[in-house]
């Protein structure tokens, strides 16, 4: 290191500290102690060109530690990213480019959101995975045109966090090489000490998972540089490099303490630290020239680094040209003509089929013509039906079209997310709809950055049976459609869940498809509507002309409404029945067509779904009522725990006429 | 292991086979392989009364590998539990005592419910945190009172599970010496062989942890014997063994196969089975009468271990007369009397508090009266406020009032449920709002066995500020509200945040207690109404005679509700403000105490809440109004946050009176 090397690395530090101080808010201390590992691996390996932030040869860099932002803001403005002074200077501001956190989309250079814990760390062995499947599929000998590095810097809460060590395991046991992840071991949380509560061996636990491990003064530019070109060698095995540094560090008073961790240096002491590092006092924000001139070459040399590898993607695609098209068509995101040619159609003759079973028939009969279809289970994969049959699962050594994640589900939604943000993929991964519990973290992530990333949720009543009410989700759909973005989708039958997957590939929104383990009739659509009608959330199945009654349901519980719309039309009851696959879409859509659906003046509505209640209030009203599960399940049986609560046409029926003799609705 | 011992396992073995067969499902394979290691731990480790489950001198045994429920329900039934044969028969059949997995409650015997995996692990890492705190406070030299130990068998998927790595980190470094941990180390999951997704070298991560590790062969009784003696005289550090055994052990076909984890043996192979291990074919669930006997000792050897601690509990009485009566009510879930004494009123003119400072000062009035009152943060205390002042961190060395969980929110989560189920402790623990999502597993789990589990979430909306959408909570208020058995109380003012947790510590029951940030003004209750109001979780707190208009709010919003009241008020129409603090205890009240809160004849009505609308449909109905929060947030300063988002006195105001016009109610 330099006296050059020096100043930038101050000059990191400085704005970092000034942006915080002027926002009166943030956390200055991790940026002024990351800020020499940070500068060596940016100006020293990370691949990238500021000028082109979605150059898809570049190498990736997460800030794991989401709270140290401004060590990224500082960073992307210093080496040429569209982030001006200006947005510095209006850190956490409303509307500004560098808001608290790192925002995808927002913030550009950012490759991924991050603030949560333990999910930049997690999110990044997805993107290695997504490395991996497209270097696999499109590398040829003498053309490695994928082969991006990994890098991340994280801290003591990212590896306290168990989404970090479920993905910490996943990324040694698939020997993902290109991971290069910074430890930022300053020993310094919120509440103190990491004595008071991490005194764990961190290198030996990586050595354990089968990580490369190396400890160096993460103070000491030359030794971060050494480490860094070592673990880049290091090709069969992630690397961490085990970083001891100071947390605001060149602070006199508040290094190595809790108190700048979160809070605002002060102004005197922002003076002091200024003396301390030999910077001027006046102006904040000062960059020195020669500092921003070594930092500005990176566009420079980012845009040789771009060019030789479009030259080399070139050279592969006169040797391998239907190859080169097909990875060019994926990497801009577009679907193959004809992708859904083999989705099939499921005849009501066929008989009863559990969804998730015609879900599997689904991505079986697509995935062949769509590459980009990618993802895994965790440990579910006889029962969420989610695997490509006939592809192998990927390991250290082989390639393999499915990802065994292990029973880690947290990890799970932070590597789908990671693979989406890769590019190239559309990311899937499986479980039970309980076990979406242990993944929200990354689940909201997800759908924060609006990413296009299906999660399978299979067994989504109490219809699962007897694994009882640990397995038997309750609250899981109200709390998956209360999450901005999130597309739920819960088919009534086998078609249904044809549609619903030619939606997800060509919408590519955060979406959770919702499948019973039980089978279910195949509605016939000679009689009833088509199952179209899913691209619009909601729609009429059955019941033609001015209802009394409207009777709405989603998945299994359509069919249940379709028997008690029987019997009640037996008795004279004008009854509509709808499918409400999705809320979210149906919310969507035009108020003339949602009103023609669910028409203003009917005011005798009953929701039918095996779940918690709260969703349905908004479209039964005061006057309506909602057939649905305020408690937990019970060990039975499917049949018999879904007849136990109420789940019956019977009960529906009897709902029905209470909520008819409440409004006088007599039937004609 | 003589001939006696290996009739006993293979009663247990087969006992479990034959239910699951009868069932036509379940898991075979892990009752078969854990036999061994479950039987010489119960026969000759776990003291334990089968005719006292609750006896709480007893050691603590966990099933964390909860889908092998069989085993357990076969050692329960053999040792003498409430637990007859014929509920055997009755495995996973409604309403019967041998649920699909353990139900703490249902189950006599049952520690803990178990089947997410991890979970086990975690709860009893908080079993042991909970024997630590009792032990250090209440043992005295030459009286160990309370000197429990925490067994547990544990599966791969547990292991791979990351709420399970977070807590053998926390138990590494508090140096849980009571836990003895067995592994039942398979090598076999639902996909197929560990190799597939799990080969870390686990032996070696536990020893990273801090953690007394042992490698045995599982089906060498012996072998499993001096490993567990060893593991408890290691009082310094937690124990795991690491058993080597083999799935479906016994069957000769499916021994070491997924095909025996969760499926039924089929007929023929149980009948194999059986000839292999030398067991008569006929009749199922046959018991041989000297096994039986021989697991029955355990009810005199139960009953003279119990006598035994009753001796020296009375003779701990006899010289510590007032700590054995503070423990024995601690014990027996009692309050001291006059608990409460030293809670807080806040006045009015005090100015403004934020509800978690309140909270703080609440906790901190109560604790020296109520050491039953017990809990951490996950590295968040200087903002949770939840820490007790002035007591230490309970480290490995040393006692402490405040458990630095780290962060590792799922972990704390599972961990205060089992301090719970230790009993003597009303436990709690504090994180963000937002990371309430991290531990959703761990919190539903608490619901389903009703624990008086206490969660307190600050940071509850987008007022925390410029964090930013990554820390701005927005689904979690809806995803809590829908758990069964879940009470979410979000106090408007400190006074009401003191009569929350005088509720609370009532009552006993799951609770999120949901918290600000920001200051709020601190209401008038000479004008307003008590806010021993909160008890009935909504009332009327301003607004006098029928009303043309109700705004009903929560938190931080009911000042919003009653500023915009105030401006339509002048404007002539009759306004009634609701305090919502808790929709699930209103929903409790009786209907006219629900009428009268909510005149049914009142149609206009606008709830406010700065987070997701859908928890309130179900109050304001069709022809009302939500002004909630259906898309994330944004970084800024928490005031402009929320007035950029329409939380404004003026937007309510707006909103109210468009539901006004459309009612065509006219303002007197």
């Amino acid at each position: 290191m330099n006296q050059l090397d020096e100043l930038c690395v101050n000059t990191i530090r400085m704005l970092s500290v000034d942006a915080v101080q002027q926002a009166k808010s943030g956390h200055p201390g991790a940026p002024m102690g990351q800020a020499v590992m940070a500068y060596v691996l940016w100006d020293r390996h990370l691949r990238h060109n500021p000028a082109n932030p979605k150059w898809p040869g570049r190498d990736r860099f997460i800030l794991s530690s989401g709270h140290a932002s401004m060590l990224l803001y500082s960073l992307l403005h210093l080496t040429g990213y569209d982030l001006s002074l200006d947005e510095i200077k209006r850190f956490r501001q409303l509307d500004s480019k560098t808001p608290g956190h790192p925002e995808y989309g927002l913030v550009p250079g950012a490759e991924t959101t991050t603030g949560p814990l333990g999910q930049g760390f997690a999110t990044g062995v997805g993107m290695a995975i997504a490395q991996r499947y497209l270097a696999d599929t499109y590398n040829r000998p003498g053309h490695t045109v994928l082969d991006s590095a990994i890098y991340c810097i994280c801290s003591d809460g990212d590896l306290m966090e168990g989404v970090a060590s479920e993905a910490a395991s996943l990324a040694g046991h698939l020997g993902l090489g290109r991971l290069v992840y910074l430890y930022d071991d300053n020993r310094i949380t919120i509440d103190g000490s990491t004595e008071l509560a991490f005194t764990e061996d961190r290198g030996k636990r990586f050595e354990a998972y089968g990580w490369h491990v190396q400890h160096v003064d993460g103070l000491d530019g030359e030794a971060v540089d050494a480490a860094i070109t070592a673990a880049k060698a290091e090709t069969a095995r992630p690397s961490i490099i085990v970083c001891r540094t100071h947390i605001a560090y060149g602070s006199p008073n508040k290094v190595d303490t809790a108190g700048a961790h979160g809070s605002p240096l002060g102004e005197e002491e922002v003076r002091l630290t200024k003396e301390n590092l030999g910077w001027p006092a006046e102006p904040p924000f000062y960059i020195p020239d020669e500092a921003l001139a070594h930092f500005r070459a990176t566009l420079d040399r980012g845009a040789a680094e771009e060019a030789a590898w479009s030259r080399a993607f070139e050279a592969y695609a006169a040797d391998y040209p239907a190859e080169a098209a097909a990875l060019r068509q994926q990497l801009d995101g577009q679907r193959p003509a004809g992708w859904d040619a083999d989705i099939p159609v499921f005849p009501a003759t066929d008989g009863a089929l559990a969804t998730r079973v015609a879900s599997g028939r689904v991505i079986n009969a697509v995935a062949p013509r769509l590459p980009a279809l990618f993802g895994g289970d965790a440990d579910l994969a006889p029962s969420t039906e989610t695997a490509v049959k006939g592809s192998p699962v990927m390991s250290a050594s082989e390639p393999g079209r499915n990802v065994a994640f292990g029973v880690r589900e947290h990890a799970m939604g932070a590597a789908v997310n990671g693979m989406a943000l890769y590019g190239g993929i559309i990311p899937y991964g499986s479980t039970f709809l309980v076990f979406s519990d242990y993944m929200r973290g990354a689940l909201r992530l997800g759908a924060l950055m609006e990413l296009p990333v299906i999660s399978v949720f299979t067994h989504d009543t109490i219809g699962l049976g007897e694994d009882g009410p640990t397995h038997q989700p309750i609250e899981q759909l109200a709390g998956l459609r209360a999450i901005p973005h999130m597309v739920v989708l819960r088919p009534a039958d086998a078609n249904e869940t044809a549609e619903a997957w030619r939606w997800i590939i060509e919408a590519g929104r955060p979406t959770s498809l919702v499948l019973t383990r039980q089978n279910l009739p195949i509605l016939d659509r000679g009689v009833l509507a088509p199952a179209a009608g899913l691209r619009r959330g909601a729609y009429v199945l059955a019941g033609e002309g001015d209802p009394d009654l409207v009777l709405i349901a989603a998945g299994s519980e359509v069919h249940l409404a379709l028997a008690a719309a029987e019997t009640l039309a037996a008795e004279g009851t004008k009854v509509r029945v709808i499918s409400a696959p999705s809320l979210e879409l149906f919310r969507e859509q035009p108020r003339e067509y949602r009103d023609s659906v669910l028409p203003p003046s009917v005011k005798a509505r009953v929701a039918v779904e095996a779940a918690a209640s709260q969703p349905w209030w908004e479209f039964v009203g005061l006057d309506g009522d909602v057939v649905g599960l305020d408690r937990f399940g019970a060990s039975a049986p499917g049949a018999v725990a879904m007849k136990a609560l109420g789940f019956t046409p019977e009960n529906v029926a009897t709902r029905a006429r209470a909520v008819l003799d409440r409004l006088g609705v007599v039937a004609r």
